[in-house]
């Protein structure tokens, strides 16, 4: 009820704090006898990681893994999972002057007006740090799904105004090479250079994350509550800063009339058009999954604001600390993480009825 | 986990095809000694139930809901509530045509390869008449946080590409006045004439319904996966034909800078502007909440469509039955009465820690 | 959270008050395809009902289960399943005396106190007639099972200080034989004399109810708060009137030595004792699951008795009504539904990990 | 669904094996602002621990917790709350005589056929050393509810054949200074000896737990299938080498009858006799709530057994390894931290109504 658990067959629950001595989790509910990728679990945390290029925060953290239980003879037991990865490098005098002040659409007046009691060092519980659980968490799940034939693949398709046009042939490759992970190499170029200009403003910036999910088979989802796009929304607004999802033909897809939106059927049950997004009645057709995804730019401007101290008092926040200009680059593994973690519950549901 | 439940504390489980014998479901976790309100309960019914103008489709029930349980002396007894409301009209012979058919864009083929014996009579338990249940419930979560100042008002934003412009001093009287719930009057009327151009040529329109809400305390949602945007999320994703979910500044917010974007504080830690949709962390800040939801058109056209039978041979489906040109109007009770699901469970748990 | 659900994957929710409209529930996740004998649930209702005989209490009901959704063309859909027994034969005037009063050993108190307004009436909730979804929802699950080969039987093992002690060859047919539900002849005699004899008094007997478990497959149940021993504890003490459950050697084993209660092992895996009633670290071993649970006397005597008034003023309860001496013959079929719900719930957790 | 979360308000879920790095879990749900008395749950895990005397299993370990997140300035901030306790003394060299079969009344052979890869090592998650995270959460529990008047005092009430009779003014201290952890002080001499008697021969022994709960409200628990009673019993059969549990008047109150059992009010709604055991209709009435626990003796015994290895072939099993003669000392703190697990949750639930 507390709301650090996500899944109910694949269960993944978690913990830390930025600055707090680790975040981590436990995963329950994964099958026995699967063997994990440790080396790709911690190139999913390498590409979520601070300081991997100019355009990223360069807090510098080597975010290893380490695995408590549930794994022996390097294969899965069937039991709990524990995992963490320690904060090293949390620097807590960097925050020492946000102890009294609540800074401008961070979570600071919410968190104390909830809990009283909050760490509020680098935004505690509420800083983007959480999502390493569900990085480590989700590529489990997108080893297990590989196998079954089921792959991810996100990138980044808008910062700021700047929007991917030239989407044709995307890889992995293609998305990697850019360092803010867009794989129009024209919109790629155009972005880095806003990066740049906004850092040079204090400023900051939001975007678009497009994500499409290949090989699932027909039937992941659950009328009528737990439709495969309800539960990707929910995974996908759960992440810090998202603002929308569409699927399908999204918000676009308001304005076409039925006859230019329906989805005609071939022979082979495969449809003609995808407007759908892979999806009808809430369960998967055996079309590509895709989604997209909102993010508004980061609360952590390097401009003085005007904010309020907690007894409302009215106070100047200087920007400091180590902070992305974009997290869009970072939040590519996240999507995917939490893309994988709804495909992994529905799949373990579907098989329970085969 | 078979998806036919909503909520953990105020708990909503439904049952029932369209074309069955009735749809309902149970409440259970209602607060004990509330007046329940019939009549208001009927009265969000009627503004879901079809044949309410020649903007919705003719099928007329008259969609009275009985009470079987957790009432008792006109008041709830904290014990299950269940209802249902019995189907009256349903003229399954509408359906012959499509017993073997797969519809375009419609559930018939992942119900059929999920379930293999599913009822497909009027869309059977894919249909959006599955939402009466949903209705009810909302409409009981909405009386209890009435009483705590709590309200709901959601309307049409746009149908097609016809957008509401002038919204100012929106009101339930201005939004109900209008057949096709928009409030703008000018843009209602342009609204109704493309519903009737759409409609003569056997065609569907979709839309985008506002929903705002009002009086929240601060403090309601769960950090990480339960923010109170992602369950908003989940809600109207679950929701018949929904494409789409933006709240606060959605995916606009994406073009803005962290600069233009952060809501500055007040002193009474109210905020200037409102781009975090009352938000912050997933939990409440006392501003209003407010969303958006994109709403495909209907995939019933009355235009002949190519499809395929059971056995993959090509067919012609013609355009039957009695169907909506656009379900946005009667969707209105049903976005805020799965908004009201989602706050009542919200305040429930922010209850139990006060 | 309000207690009205059992199970998670095979989902029963229950409503109904003893002299409300009805009893039911709806049945969330059960599969797809599977013909539901209909007779064959009345059958299990028709043991659980009253007035089958001199020695189950005399009001006539016939409690029949409708259904209201989630049946097609004979077969389940997949979809939930709704049903209901009317009650019919509810005289409230039974129970003006205690509109005021608390009887002892009731749950009079503790639902005043807990919710104020309470259906007083025939016990409301609290009433044993809330079990009629359990068995309907058991029945279901039992005839799932039988397929794959589990089979549940229960017998009265004793009555107040008689115990069954002739225990070969139990079946079906000498359990149904008898009018108390003893397979044993001479105790079943004994039993009746006694409930003839306390009837006679104005007074009523508990017992001890004995279930087997036949056919259950190694692996069901889930370490370490899951254990299949745990599900069926608690299932059993949600019953009415009971008071303890034991399995394997149960209260007996806590005066044996390990080398008397360890079960050893044949070549072919299975043991040549079964002290550890089937289950071995949580888990079924593929051995017969058996248990026993313990029933008090019912509350409802004919004899005058001291209590009080909602004012806490002392009065004389005089007994009324039409009640049983001894709920275990009817209370057979409601053991046996209950654990089905278990079985068939780690039946189904299991199947997704093959 | 895997069964290592307990609750669900205040929800445990716990990881660990044996002989793997932790055993731990995370706590999500506890309020925040409260002051957690660390040297308390040490003091908790101390009474748990191995090694305390001559009467419990001599492998020595600190069982030290530490704690990873959820504690800021030395108070709980309401997101999880994660911890763990290093294994230390593991000498996995003790088992490798089981690597390869099946030990008599363990969980070996329901593990492996449940999920062929897991950690044999000391029962890996089949080990009571798990229970370390249930008396951390538990220990952390029982400090929320003292400060509510609600108190917990379990102690050893048989071993073996001998049952303790001379019970009254039991208190904690009585219970400490027996290091068996019975109160009536001659049979816990006579205890000692049986265990010393025993442990010459090689064998081991069982017995019962008594538990009593004070200062419970009226109104905790949830009809019908969440019973008070219901969930302690779950809680207690999750718990290793639990065979039985009954409440009240138990197994005993099965041969009384209903003019003896009832619990007649006084005029302050308390009752003359408590064979209700503190709750009636599932609900706590304000008196104290008890109830008994059976153990079956530890199925580790230092006599040789046979057995078979994994393909069947017969072996025999030399008693190897440090292990208690008698579980029960060791279990008192478990099944008070069980029942505070339990009450916690019904308690926040009951908070969430008021």
């Amino acid at each position: 009820m507390a709301g650090n658990t996500f899944g109910n067959i694949f269960q993944l629950t978690t913990f830390g704090e930025s600055h707090g001595l680790a975040i981590g989790g436990i995963i329950d509910g994964c099958p026995s006898g699967l063997e994990i990728d440790i080396a790709a679990i911690q190139q999913e945390l390498n590409r979520r990681r601070p300081g991997q290029s100019v355009y990223t925060t360069q807090r510098n953290e080597a975010d290893e893994v380490e695995f408590m239980s549930g794994i022996f003879n390097g294969k899965t037991t069937g039991t709990p999972i524990a995992f963490m990865v320690k904060n090293t490098n949390q620097d807590s005098a960097d925050y020492n002057h946000i102890a009294e002040a609540f800074r401008p659409s961070h979570a600071d007046f919410t968190y104390h007006s909830k809990y009283q009691n909050y760490d509020y060092r680098g935004g505690g519980r509420a800083s983007a740090r959480e999502t390493i659980a569900r990085v480590v968490a989700g590529s489990i799940a997108k080893q297990i799904l590989l196998k079954e034939g089921i792959t991810f693949l996100a990138y980044v398709q808008q910062i700021g105004s700047i929007k991917a046009e030239n989407l044709d042939n995307i890889s992995l490759q293609s998305i990697e090479k850019s360092p803010v992970r867009c794989p129009d190499e024209t919109a790629s170029a155009q972005m880095m250079q806003l990066i740049e200009e906004t850092a040079s403003k204090g400023d900051t910036l939001g975007g678009i994350i497009y994500c499409n999910i290949k090989g699932c088979p027909i039937g992941l989802g659950e009328p009528v509550f737990d439709k495969l796009q309800a539960d990707l929304a929910k995974a996908m607004l759960s992440i810090n800063a998202a603002k929308g999802f569409e699927y399908g033909s999204g918000f676009e897809g308001a304005e076409m009339t039925g006859s230019q939106h329906n989805d005609i059927f071939n022979s082979d049950f495969s449809t003609q058009t995808n407007h759908s997004g892979g999806i009808q009645g809430g369960i998967s057709n055996g079309e590509d999954i895709y989604f997209r995804v909102a993010f508004k730019p980061i609360a952590s401007i390097m401009q003085a604001q005007q904010s309020v101290d907690k007894k409302g008092n009215s106070i100047t926040i200087e920007g400091k600390g180590r902070h992305d200009v974009c997290v869009l680059p970072r939040a590519i593994p996240i999507v995917e993480a939490m893309a994988a973690l709804v495909i992994i519950e529905h799949w373990m549901r579907w098989k329970m009825y085969l």
